[in-house]
């Protein structure tokens, strides 16, 4: 594959699964040649929770509309109604199991390692789950000694114990 | 919840998914009232790599063995031969999509954030995916300012770039 | 239908999907001839936690299996052992989509309401879920003035907004 | 996310499994900027009634009609045509078990309760259901002492015992 | 509900799955304000025989054609062209396991009865099956002494007995 | 195949899912030559109800215990345990779609005229569901002036209408 | 694959999906090295006819249980009782799609050729189905003149046309 | 159902599962009230073949897309682009399990007789398949002396022997 | 069928599931009557490659959409921002399991053999994996001394053992 | 993991979807402590050939069985019985998809290139299939010049053309 910058955009195949401003979000990036870490830095946001917004899987706040429009060159109006103001139907990007690899490869370490998560956050904090919604995560690049690179990502959840009742 | 240590064990109903030498590690475990932290101090492992042992997904050296043999007052021998010389048969832990509310919360996180991921890594990597093979994990507890506690997953893997051919 | 008091007990062809402990306690509870309402009154929890507990779906605190050990005339540390010191391994005590009318009329509303509900908790909550972690739920029984018989489920659940991150 | 007012509107990926009514409904809704609540005050119905109407999974009677056609600017008959004269087509709104993370706590309780609940309601009313259809529910919002929002809903259904044949 | 006369007409999110011949029935029976009933007596069939006409799940003789372009108003060309000049493909109207809860509770009565009646169906007749192919069905309404309503379902299938081969 | 009566017993592959009583009621019938019909006369019960109870679908009376015990030789207390302090675990007897010809043509009726039952009923009734819990069936055999038989099936389920709130 | 006779036989791992006579028919045959053409010879049925009497989804008469009991050497009363008084518990030897690529290929046509069939049949026949129950199926070995052999297959049901209603 | 000859034609819901020359070839085939088999005489093949290359299931050879073309008044090019130059994408035509009626029985009987056919060719073939690519079929119609149709189906394949490796 | 050279084109029933310029790419490339091995030539690439490419499942490199756009006729800054700028969504092309009989015959391989070639592959190797992403893939056509041809597929894919943590 | 010589042996909890000759072949080869190279060696058969008789997915000649019998210290007359005399019941040694990392991989290949191989060989041998019957596979272990290892896995099988018919 090149080695020269590429621009994640909207495969058009998938485009039935996702709200409209999926569409002119990504052709709007496309044209202004940004990345997610150029959105994400103007946004005082994560990499991933601007792609996520993107895929109709997180919300915009105001300020963070009036931002995107501004820099991506789009009508905040048209903007606001489309990601200001909605509340997202999450969870239908993609199909389950994931069929595409870099994502099936997520999926297979909750299949594997599944219980022994389970297992060792039991033992750290009780009986209860890490919450997937007061959640943060991000994804860095590491490169070795050897010249390798190795992919972060960091989940960090808030914990959720089992209620008494 | 109880306040007072408690220890992960094996709910007998999962106990047909997995290899035999679950149940026996398992008990010893629990005899001698053994977390996974201790567990994996004495081997020099990860929580999830020893837990991840214990369910069958992952394999254990012979260096492995020995100590965990020793420290479990299992017989070395026969502990050998079950994970010692056994190529794994791993992803058969549990149903996907997970139903124990733990686990789902991972496998939530990969179905709203999947296609976040694989737009941010594919901009920052090129086109490829995240090894979960050449591949380590930790969990790590945090707690706030507010006293508030935090699960942090680490994922860590190799890059591996799709091949031109 | 007998109009005379029964118990609820364990159908044998489920006991397959549980711990071990469900089948001890139902057949504690049946030659006791308890119902699950006597047991929450000695407990001091709800109904629905103490049927949950039986099913391994909750945690007893050490309390709560001295109590049941007690009243079911169950040795207390065998009793520990399966229940006190076990993290349920939820969701497996039957099939989904259910297939028993009682429960698939609890999924028919789900299957039904679902939108209608989160429309209307986004409206007054914003953007987050009500969990089903930090949550209670209670039955009633109600009978009105023409004699007919009313269930009361609720719900409570804490709401937890989705982080900006 | 943003403190503001925010009013549900319909992803528009979701569409598809709506009949056609829900777009206008929603529409009119949000040029009114009016939330469920107030449409069920003037309705005299549950907001969640409401909210179902708009997705196609409840009726409105020629009365509702009427007043949803005036509060929302919309033409009666054309409205009447709509969803006076249906009888809907329901379940289709989202798939099962849902994706989205709302939805799923739901389905989620269910899953974990759903033979705790059967129980219970067993002992309380002997072999029978509680019926989806004879059937209301309510969605309210609790702040506890320490500011904490938690979502209370109620699930009131007829009992139905099994008929003796 | 409203008391007033209603029609059952054409949820248009299941359209895709029907024969083009089901909108143009649908509209010309709406805007002709005619029952089933009415096309039954018409016809001189089965209500149910003529709704699945309307479903592409039954087959319309010629003078069923001729008459049903008569009553409904459409040109009998075209309609013997859809529904005349067609083998039906059928059992493509809706998802199974159903999601419609009227639909649902037929299917229940398979689910919880379709071995009761195996089991009587064969001490009665033999082994064999109840043809759904020679088949005729009815819906008839029973109003009981205490004006409450019952649906009255008959199927009425040839009896196959298995061949000796 | 042989004109000689039959009795229907119990395959013993599907006994796994069947509740254990089950087996007992079938050896029982089987031994004493017993039909449905001859039981279900005992009982004053349809034989759809008697098959039922034997398949753990249904509940039997503390009088209906009696009879049993008493017509089947089976000891009574026992009896009682197993079929009368019980609440059946319904719907798991068989997979769905069924794969038993008898039981797939039922489903079949289902799949092709659920649609035309939904449009009928609507008409007829109004919105809401025939009961599947207020309910009762009954086979008949008719054998008409060519000597052919046919299997007649009624359903008979009370009207619920859809509550409006 | 070596060119002498061989018998098919029972593979264990399928055991658990049979009725238990499958077992002892099928060790009969072995230890007699009698093949199913043999048996069908004996028996005045076809060979397939046999195949599934042994895998439990066909009857067998009177006759032809004496006489199966005769050349399989077993007791014919314990015979009787198993197969001679069974209303079979058909479709559930195998796993539907096939796996095994003999079982395979036959779902294979239907799912290539299943609308062809049917379009061809229609125009033969008008609206109905061939029969799967009023049925008979051989397979016969043909060798061509190059010494390849052919498996012909033949299908031969009765015609069943939708009744009109 | 009427007597006189009908035409089976293309039920527009199947259309998108479908490569687009089955609409035109269906239509053509329609106005010239052409059947199958009068096709198959044309192009001295099997009225299966045909209407299996009218559902994109089998090839047509340079030669059939000629008489084709004259056949059905379609222009050849067109024709040969559409029909000719394609590699058919074949198994789409329809959902598996079936659920058409007339489809499923056909399953049914791989269902039902699939393991007796593997027994029964086994014997007579050894270890191996019979080909569903080098493969024939046709369909007959037979009337018996009572005037009974009864459909007959060929399937004639190629035996493959599993390789020795 | 024909033994005149054929080339693969894009059966229209499949679009929806691919990018959109597999279409165009398609269409080119039957318009210059190209088959993938001259493409494969041109480009210095594996036809499987080259295939992949036009079906969404693999990047083309600047060079590649360059000589692709020069060969095929076609824009290349088109070209580019549909092929070149664009990480895959891969995965979706066809259904899992396979329906087309070609791809259907790779799946079987996988899973008649899948365990042995784990088994022999982790004797080799150890415990790991055979990548799919540092991977290529071959083609080749063997004639025989009999003039029967063979297909030899070849993968070789990188060995990625398990990370020790 | 360990650089030591490891042996494939049996996971336990796959025990029950395999022949019971699985079970004492792969005891017989560990306590042999030989490979399934060394077993091929013995065999003059493919390595992957010999480990899919281990787990009943191919068949042992007489020879084959004598070698085996001797090679594995085993009872010829038993073993001849288990793997001599069955015809395989293929297909059901694991789930799929797959959930072992190493099958998946194989499993992903066919899900991301099952087109391309159509197309490519659709152009080279025209329409038809590759035989997974007519087949033969080899696994190879290349270490490339740093030390990097590849696995080179061939698969090689008939040339199928569709029959015309």
């Amino acid at each position: 594959m090149s080695e020269q910058p590429k621009l994640a955009s909207l495969d058009d195949s998938i485009v039935g699964r996702l709200p409209s401003h999926a569409q002119s979000l990504f052709a709007a990036k496309t044209e202004k040649k940004l990345t997610f870490a150029d959105l994400a830095e103007r946004l005082g946001r994560s990499e991933v929770a601007v792609a996520a917004i993107f895929y109709g899987q997180a919300t915009a706040s105001p300020e963070d509309v009036k931002v995107l429009a501004e820099v991506l060159g789009l009508d905040e109006t048209t903007l606001r109604a489309q990601v200001g103001g909605v509340f997202p139907d999450r969870g239908r990007a993609g199909p389950m199991p994931p069929v595409e690899p870099l994502i099936y490869r997520l999926y297979e370490i909750v299949q594997n390692y599944g219980y022994a998560y389970k297992a060792v956050i039991n033992e750290k904090f009780g009986d209860g789950i890490m919450s997937a919604i007061a959640f943060s995560t991000t994804v860095d690049k590491e490169v070795d000694n050897d010249g390798v690179a190795w992919v972060n990502i960091k989940l960090r959840g808030k914990w959720l114990p089992f209620t008494r009742f």
